[in-house]
């Protein structure tokens, strides 16, 4: 057995089993982050946030005494960036009095980001450049037991991962009838070669949307921030927005994005809930 | 906000977060029961087990000296009795120092138990009379989207609390294809007025079932300990057993049923995962 110290927390409900391992000298392997994440049989999460400086990360160019935001999905698999476990991420630095100040920087595989706590709790990030497809791409989703009523042209947009943004406003479907405990199929099939994300919207207000998403090998999801980015830049375009913020709200709660196509924001709550240790079978 | 030590774990994954209240002193609502088990934004399991002396609680009229397992569904409701959790909370006094011998008496509210630790780690658990209804009781349950031919006779079984046992051998059905998703339909519907668990069993060999389970308000779970005890008893009468053991298969693994309708016996493995603080907020 091997004994670990771990907390847990969420943004949003999209939630993380987080280990600090400042030196990069502890071993995780797939089976162990799935362990973690088991809902059951361990601790349970969304994924896997390690906590280790950037000097043990090889391919990691720039900054080595930066905090690295190693993130694992809770199969086990690498996931480049995760908006919600950033925030959850550098709530823990706070916490455990290992960062501070009004900018705290984070080393990610997406690159450098930037993290500020504001005055009533919640932590804004950077979030990078988000890239919408220049013509609206002609991506059709269908949820299969709606039939054809279940189809939309979506917005394909890359926010350092794939999303198509559908709005229920262009079909008869309201947000609380989808059944997203399937994967929606969409048209052509190789648009998308590595999957994709799938939000989809409802405008409440001019500033105001609400989404669900499935994701990409996950299902549905109480929240994803990259999707909500995505969302919020697709109904900007739609609606005619160039700046400023929209708020959006999703199952596990409400974020804020800061529209901007070279630095988009993302403004919400993170909180860690439990702190303890756990004991990982040596044979996973 | 308050702080509360906790620990988590896991029989055949069917999950508790345990709390220790030796005195009885910490006031537990439906909302902190709720906040603790939520999978997301707390801790997360199917229930909570509170351990606590008998003398804390006014009902009990034997020894106020024994442990007494307080268990709580996670939606804050209480339940008289929890076959896999009975294991989790014994391995738990163990762990602590609470307990330790050959035979350790539990209190619970639906009577005194004894748990046996094994020497192969498994724990068995005392689970009192098991009641068949003396005629095949006529209850129908449909699986909605199979239609007719998801239709079976149940036999109606009481662990103290109800179940309703379905062959699917009396059908074409196989265990991996049902959709238990929904709740099944029984009919007549007043047979069971106050809801019950619904297994579904295949038969494996003449001394092994295997089975899934819909649990009344919690719909399908990994595991259901008086389940798997109504499941053995409904197949031991089919088969014309009437002493020795049945394994049991569930999705988060296996136990095994002593036969016995004046006590019935439980055997299967308890683990702790993990310990540490919570914090709860105050406004839940």
């Amino acid at each position: 057995m091997r004994k670990w110290t771990f907390a847990k927390g969420h943004g949003t409900k999209n939630d993380f089993v987080i280990v600090r391992d400042r030196h990069g000298t502890v071993r995780i392997d797939d089976a162990d982050v799935r362990f973690l994440c088991d809902r059951h049989a361990g601790i349970g999460g969304d994924g896997l946030l390690r906590v280790t400086k950037a000097s043990s990360i090889p391919e990691w160019e720039g900054d080595p005494d930066l905090w690295f935001m190693d993130y694992r999905n809770a199969d086990g698999s690498i996931a480049e960036m995760c908006g919600n476990g950033l925030r959850v991420f550098v709530r823990y630095l706070m916490e455990e009095g290992l960062a501070s100040g009004e900018s705290i920087p984070v080393a990610t595989r997406a690159g450098l980001r930037t993290v500020q706590p504001l005055i009533d709790g919640r932590l804004r990030c950077g979030m990078g450049p988000v890239r919408l497809a220049d013509e609206p791409v002609t991506v059709t989703i269908e949820i299969p037991h709606l039939g054809p009523q279940g189809s939309w042209q979506a917005t394909a947009v890359d926010v350092g991962n794939p999303h198509a943004v559908c709005f229920l406003e262009d079909s008869d479907v309201s947000l609380v009838e989808l059944d997203l405990g399937r994967e929606p199929i969409w048209t052509p099939a190789d648009r998308f070669p590595a999957g994709t994300n799938i939000e989809f919207v409802e405008v409440i207000d001019e500033r105001h949307i609400s989404m669900r998403v499935h994701e990409r090998g996950a299902g549905e999801t109480l929240s994803c921030g990259t999707g909500t980015v995505a969302a919020a830049h697709a109904y900007a375009r739609r609606a005619g927005l160039v700046d400023g913020e929209v708020r959006v709200d999703v199952p596990g709660g409400w974020v804020v994005v800061g529209l901007g196509e070279q630095e988009a924001t993302l403004t919400g709550p993170a909180v860690i809930v439990a702190r303890g240790e756990t004991w990982l079978p040596d044979n996973l």
